[in-house]
């Protein structure tokens, strides 16, 4: 069975090298890093032992890779508009393409550029850095939660496809997680994602500093309860003691530069689109106003625009 | 006739500064500039003109000032808990208090202290600044819009003492608008206040970079909205046109740093309480959740504490 990385960062590289370093056959496309990982290959600090994938297949153009039977994508969402002429080359018929990717409705992006493939989103609980051309700072956690795509936004069920890839994570050392509803799933990301992501980028802090703060504290909060509110109004089960959870979460966290912060502080461009508008405009369509989550977005837009 | 200046910075100095150059008895109760002041007067640079009041009638505490017929209460709101010691002191039975501040309900807190008096309230279209002690940097703009206090928030009409108050004024050079109903005004000042005073502290930036960005501009009128929602909740009768009105007016003034934004610089607490919490409270008491606003005046609440 072949392996795709699609984007080699902090997320695909960590993954693909567990993969490959656990006897996985994974090639990996790179733009920049590309010359520098094929001569230096791949190295991974990690708090779990560093390690370097010495021998790397590497690739730049899609052209030059293997059609693959699982296909990671690992991009930063901004970069998203490139899918459309790399899956098609990649993506083995019926094969099956992971997302790993923030924000919502990604995975129906990728159905529409290859129909005829299972789509599967992971929703990645990973801190970790890209420190420098092919290395890799893994800080903290790294499971990942899949969920099978459903056309109708409705749970797909724990399918055979969701436990095999399960299964070769799991041989990866990767801490699995399976959800029945993707669309939920989402959603329940979405409530930290968009409580804390923005926040830590417009007051450039990181999330302890956001915490022990009463009037951050607070705000985080009513935006996770307007989140929760927006999954309902999209027809999604979420309950409000789940905010409380999600505090709970973080304050057990290690002092934490979410992955917008951290794009922020690299100049990338933010992935306001898919963690704030792409919310923001499904609970709208659904007759729910999210209020506070746009003013962070408008505020995030901003911002964007000067970091570039 | 007797005039009180209760804090001397770049709006009382200003206005009292005029006054006193205009033959009118003023008297200046000052903190920290008192020695400063008594020594070497007061200096205003202005764009109508610079001139020195070589001889200010200077106090630092109120016990040593004389009862005055009408006194100008120019603190900083952050500052306003000093005036329940002060103004029983220096305003004369049955005397004027006019309110030069930002925000709301400011009217209210003085008629408890001093009940007796007439109250009036005073909304400043200035762009000053205090640039040392016992100076004044008078930059743009200066003219006041007065409106009498009635306890029950409706119109007071224009009553006598607001014509007398606007004689005075209009004597010291002071372009002067009268309002029949204060409550209303003062919605209207907070249209742009809430609008472009926190944005400018929370992205660090001019009115006119806030202009000049598609998202931020958005930001900014759908706020104006909400206030305007606020307002009419709250049973004044501002129009959604308003808001074109203000952002017409903000495209054809200078760069400019709200108050809020200068106190940021300078290091001073913000008047989070007066010119957001206080209208979202009356707001929500009357039914309305002003959402975005709230949004802005944690993020505030935020960046005053660390800029203390």
């Amino acid at each position: 069975m072949k392996f795709g990385i699609i984007g080699a960062g902090a997320v695909g590289g960590y993954y693909g090298a567990l993969l490959a370093k656990h006897g996985f056959e994974v090639h990996f496309l790179l733009r920049s890093d590309y010359a520098h990982v094929l001569e230096n290959g791949l190295m991974v600090e990690s708090k779990d032992g560093n390690f370097t994938l010495e021998a790397v297949n590497a690739y730049c153009i899609a052209e030059d890779m293997p059609v693959c039977d699982v296909v990671i994508v690992a991009l930063k969402t901004t970069q998203n508009h490139q899918l459309s002429t790399i899956l098609p080359k990649v993506v083995k018929e019926n094969g099956i393409v992971i997302a790993l990717q923030n924000g919502l409705d990604i995975e129906k992006d990728i159905s529409d550029i290859v129909p005829h493939a299972t789509i599967i989103g992971g929703l990645c609980f990973l801190c970790s850095n890209k420190v420098g051309p092919g290395h890799i700072r893994h800080l903290d956690y790294g499971s990942i939660r899949f969920g099978q795509f459903a056309p109708d936004g409705q749970a797909a069920g724990i399918t055979e496809e969701l436990k095999m890839i399960s299964d070769v994570f799991t041989k990866a050392s990767v801490p699995v997680h399976l959800a029945d509803n993707l669309g939920k799933a989402r959603w329940e990301k979405l409530v930290w994602n968009m409580g804390f992501n923005g926040l830590t980028v417009i007051l450039n802090v990181t999330t302890d500093r956001i915490m022990n703060n009463e009037a951050s504290l607070s705000l985080v909060k009513e935006i996770m309860f307007e989140v929760i509110k927006g999954a309902n109004a999209c027809g999604y089960d979420l309950e409000e003691k789940f905010v409380d959870l999600m505090i709970t979460a973080t304050r057990q966290m290690i002092d934490y530069s979410p992955s917008m912060k951290l794009d922020f502080e690299a100049g990338r461009p933010l992935e306001i689109d898919e963690i704030y508008w792409r919310p923001i405009h499904a609970a709208k369509k659904s007759g729910f106003d999210m209020h506070m989550s746009r003013v962070l977005a408008y505020e995030l837009e901003f911002i964007n625009r000067l970091n570039k």
